[in-house]
């Protein structure tokens, strides 16, 4: 029986995503509503994806009985509001990366989740992809000795996007951009906690980073840092240097095709789209839907590649770099 | 009339210099003696490189007044009481890098050679070689625009030489390599100084640092870090990311060969050597032997290239970076 997708928000990312589902057997995945704040909008969307049911609500939406998993994608400020109405109207739920705004409100989505005994995970579709699975077979199997040194960065000038700049849309670089360069480092560490955390940053008039510098301590010697930025372009790349050798995700590393272990290259192609995409690569955004649908079949309600508790870590760390240079939502203060 | 080197040392790096000048015009450099701690030893370095005096001590080199200028190739930690012996004979120096073990050291050096009125150099060489010359005039153009991150790491296995790692021989990732990254940013910045400076290190048992993540804040938002490791390898380069565009400065980056401004690659390559080297590139080694001999030329005492202002500055970004990660030496509690 195939997982039946409602998709909550009608913007860039849900019309990547639904690109992406078109890439899967329909007999596994289907888009069966969408729901958006206006109802043309979420017709026109409809119309241009073949979804049966359109809504003007996302009230509709999360009380639709024909569906059996929410993909929320709105603006960041919007995730903790309308992803406690999906859990609370016990749907299952993939949200998008930032998770939200900080602990606080990740704190509560993943309280709804247990309450409503549903399915949550945040959205960071780089761990679905084949290359990292790979990557942590690597790591498993100890192929580069002990690990030494992560590093891990992303920049990209947006500085003309006013989601990316403006404190009220959640805008910086950290929540947008540097959460991919974070997320890694904890996947490379399987989830430990930093046993320092250091971040410095440049701020833009409007309150938000700009730019990032983040390092970590582990324990046992080992360290970590990413740096992003929304002003300039830097490499999208990770790399993962140990005793015996190095792993490198290369660009795009937040959705990667290539990967290098010691100088040997190994490509994991994607599919075509059928439509042109808004974001870099993301037909693989089929990997995160196919990842919650084995969930969803195992009768799991989170994700091993992406658990509740990393995702709680991952916000616990961006709130501290977020204090450290300085940038504080409203969200903050609640 | 040629300059006239006296080599304080005879170790593998004086062998590399020694190469290098031979790559010179023989009217413009002579090394006219060697000192090493065995006369022995100087005599055996001298006959290999045809040079016509050798020393069994330091002191006798110092007072050599057929010597217009002193290369000191000693270990680290012997730069402090062997440059004294040379600048208080009045003798012009060039100092390897790291000046010396901290800035009271250097800070003694530097006074030392005012004193004596005479010339005195750290030998940064990186910032003497063409490609560096390029850099300083793109920047100085502003061809990539504003400076927004500038980053430079280095990482060489090395925790089996008994000089990187032994403490009472000056060891630690920090003095040997790091300090070329440092460098490299005060380049960029002009020997501005930073106004913040954070280090988070791991150490080796022997007390000095294995690895090592440095990041500073300079006036204007601008960001900079560097990353070095003598425990694996790390990319050899440095980057500057500007508003405008990229100059890469690629490996190995302390001796650099190859220059990426915004894509377009160009080589400066450097003359063969005419005995096997012991270090990357040191045919390079020429360019700090001719800068040091044009400042001689035009009466300087000290270089523009590497002025003892920023030798003074760097020292103290190495000793920040030592406190904050924990490495003391014996040289500190002096």
């Amino acid at each position: 029986m195939a997982t039946r997708w409602g998709l909550c928000g009608a913007g860039k990312i849900s019309h990547d995503f639904s690109v992406a589902m078109k890439t899967l057997p329909p007999g596994d995945h289907q888009i069966v509503a969408v729901a958006a704040r206006s109802l043309e909008r979420a017709r026109e969307f409809a119309k241009k994806h073949s979804i049966p049911k359109a809504y003007g609500s996302y009230e509709e939406l999360a009380s639709d009985p024909e569906i059996d998993m929410v993909y929320l994608g709105v603006l960041h400020t919007e995730h903790w509001r309308l992803g406690l109405l999906v859990l609370q109207a016990g749907k299952n739920m993939l949200c998008e990366k930032p998770f939200a705004m900080n602990s606080r409100e990740v704190g509560d989505l993943i309280a709804a989740s247990k309450k409503s005994n549903v399915f949550l995970m945040e959205a960071i579709w780089s761990r679905c992809f084949p290359l990292h699975r790979e990557v942590r077979r690597l790591l498993a199997e100890d192929a580069i000795g002990d690990i030494k040194l992560v590093k891990a960065s992303f920049g990209s000038p947006q500085l003309h996007i006013p989601r990316s700049v403006e404190k009220e849309l959640g805008g910086g670089a950290l929540l947008d951009i540097g959460v991919y360069t974070l997320q890694f480092v904890l996947m490379v560490f399987n989830g430990e906690r930093p046993e320092s955390i250091h971040a410095t940053g440049v701020l833009l008039n409007s309150g938000v980073d700009e730019s990032m510098v983040v390092v970590m301590k582990f324990a046992r010697n080992r360290l970590a840092f990413c740096f992003f930025s929304i002003a300039v372009s830097l490499p999208n790349d990770a790399t993962i240097s140990g005793t015996k050798g190095t792993i490198r995700v290369l660009g795009p590393m937040h959705c990667p095709t290539t990967l290098e272990v010691n100088g040997k290259t190994t490509q994991y192609p994607l599919p075509e789209p059928s439509l042109p995409l808004n974001f870099t690569n993301s037909t693989g955004l089929r990997y995160e839907a196919e990842e919650v649908r084995q969930c969803l079949l195992k009768g799991l309600k989170e994700s091993p590649r992406m658990p509740l508790s990393e995702s709680a870590l991952l916000t616990e760390v961006m709130d501290e770099c977020r204090k450290q240079v300085g940038v504080v939502f409203n969200q903050d203060s609640q």
